[in-house]
């Protein structure tokens, strides 16, 4: 079997590599493509070096399966292609989240969906993280309503994000300011609230994606959900503060039990010896970890309020994806 | 009038004297007093340099006012001794919030509690910046639900948790880990989900102070509230992302009318503009900004959401003290 990469030389690209070396999938052969600028470049990967390719009509042919680790522009446009070409594609864009017809999978939850489909989309990050924590909750529980504040990285926004965080940080360092460009504020010692475009409600696009999202995931329409967005200054992981009014009376023990069965989540709920959902533990992980497990004090015994933490770029990225052809291959 | 600063070397002692200087209040003269450890210090004070005296029960004896800028501990055992003095105390630290027969005072919205008594408290900084805002939209809509999570900055922790960030961040640009002492863990790049010690019931203690004192200060102790404090590497200010459901229906253009009327409080809430609160702007300002008004998406036409900054020091801790001196002057 032969899978391809569009966009490998990006950062959910080279994630997407990480993923394949760490777990093994009975991939005989890999093809790196890119933009005509970065054609060329040879790249490390777990099946040897390759060199990438400028993306074409042709390459597809040979492909069964294709990452698209590229921008929503370039997803609609190759991917009726690559599927013309007999390649099932994988895209991690926003491209074909909302299109009916174009299911939305994370595989733990709601992977059958990604069976006998030509076309896969894989959620937004913030979307894909929340789902794993709560969805088991939402199985055994019921949910009406969700409230959600997140704390986002600023790899969040790309490698050109992170990069303006870490020399933000040098100028810090050295008393000097860093005009933003990646970001609309300078991000160290700041947070700023706002991700993405501003929709008409009032809501960044960032906080309905979470929204429209996890209603499709979860296949349904009636959720409740809303959502405030923010980048803070870390550099990987997001972390959400998460309060859930449930169907079924809940109570921290039951949930805790729900969680700690739960694949893809660590409970991590130790409090008291300052044991919780960091961005430093949880920065090159697979799982999501979940803690602050306690009884919301709104919504009694029918309300529960946690944190969680996973890495945007693997489980809110990269790793769905590769976890969803895992799933395919493995069915 | 002569006042006294009983912790004028502290972080929040010296914002005291800050906020003297900015407001013009008919004080005749000051006396500073700490810890033996700080006797003779030389400070500046608006009235002059004034050496800083150990604290004894005949300083009092020459104060009207005095502002406690200490721990709970030294409140406990100095602030009896300044009333027999006949001195009112305005006590920064938690010793006596929670002391039925002590009024807890954000002056904007109970003012009149701090008249004709001896010992007043001033309340935690997240809860003193929330109230600001929501105080206003709860006279006028009335909340039966609030729920926060915050975003609070190293200097909360005081004078050695911002330096360990600035420290953090000269280590970071250089490679180099700091070991965390201040803090349960490495603040930079990192965000920490809990603030002072756990409670029985799962939350921390900075959590539920916002719970005790919004209903305390409100006079409304069926206010259903739950809150999630989380540290971030902001070096001043707290943010908080709050949402609230309203007994009259509410939308944000009535809200917004509400709180741009309200003192004490910026509206700066054009986000399609990058025009919101942010730790940055309200670092070293009075009031308290907010923006990202908006109906919330779960309690409908009875719920708006909403993102809150103060600087913890000013608005959260000296102002709040300052301003209800000045309240109890000019009354």
């Amino acid at each position: 079997m032969t899978i391809g990469i569009l966009g490998a030389t990006g950062v959910v690209g080279q994630a997407v590599l990480d993923c394949l070396r760490d777990h093994n999938l009975p991939i005989d052969d890999i093809v790196l493509m890119a933009s005509e600028r970065s054609a060329g470049k040879e790249m490390e990967t777990p099946f040897g070096p390759r060199t990438v390719q400028a993306v074409s009509a042709d390459a597809f042919a040979d492909l069964d399966y294709c990452f698209f680790a590229a921008g929503g522009s370039t997803a609609k446009e190759w991917a009726p292609i690559a599927n013309e070409h007999n390649c099932v594609v994988i895209d991690k864009s926003s491209a074909f989240r909302y299109d009916d017809s174009v299911p939305l999978v994370v595989p733990e939850i709601n992977g059958e969906a990604a069976q006998n489909v030509m076309l896969i989309a894989s959620p937004n990050c913030t979307t894909a993280i929340a789902a794993m924590v709560v969805h088991p909750l939402y199985k055994e529980f019921g949910i009406r309503k969700m409230i959600v504040s997140t704390y986002q990285s600023a790899s969040g926004a790309g490698q050109a994000g992170l990069e303006e965080l870490e020399k933000g940080i040098q100028c810090a360092a050295n008393n000097q300011d860093l005009p933003a460009t990646a970001f609309a504020h300078p991000l160290v010692t700041n947070v700023i609230p706002r991700i993405d475009a501003m929709q008409e409600n009032g809501y960044s696009k960032e906080e309905m994606k979470l929204v429209w999202e996890t209603r499709k995931i979860f296949g349904d329409a009636d959720l409740q959900i809303s959502c405030t967005c923010v980048r803070v200054p870390t550099k990987r992981a997001h972390c959400e503060s998460i309060v859930i009014e449930t169907e079924q009376p809940i109570n921290p023990e039951s949930a805790r039990a729900v969680l700690e069965a739960a694949p893809g989540v660590v409970v991590r709920d130790h409090p008291e010896n300052d044991v919780y959902p960091l961005p430093q533990t949880v920065s090159g992980e697979y799982d999501v970890e979940v803690g602050r497990i306690r009884q919301n004090l709104v919504f009694g015994d029918h309300g529960l309020e946690f944190f969680v933490a996973g890495d945007q770029l693997l489980r809110g990225a990269a790793w769905n994806a590769v976890a969803i052809l895992s799933s395919l291959l493995s069915s």
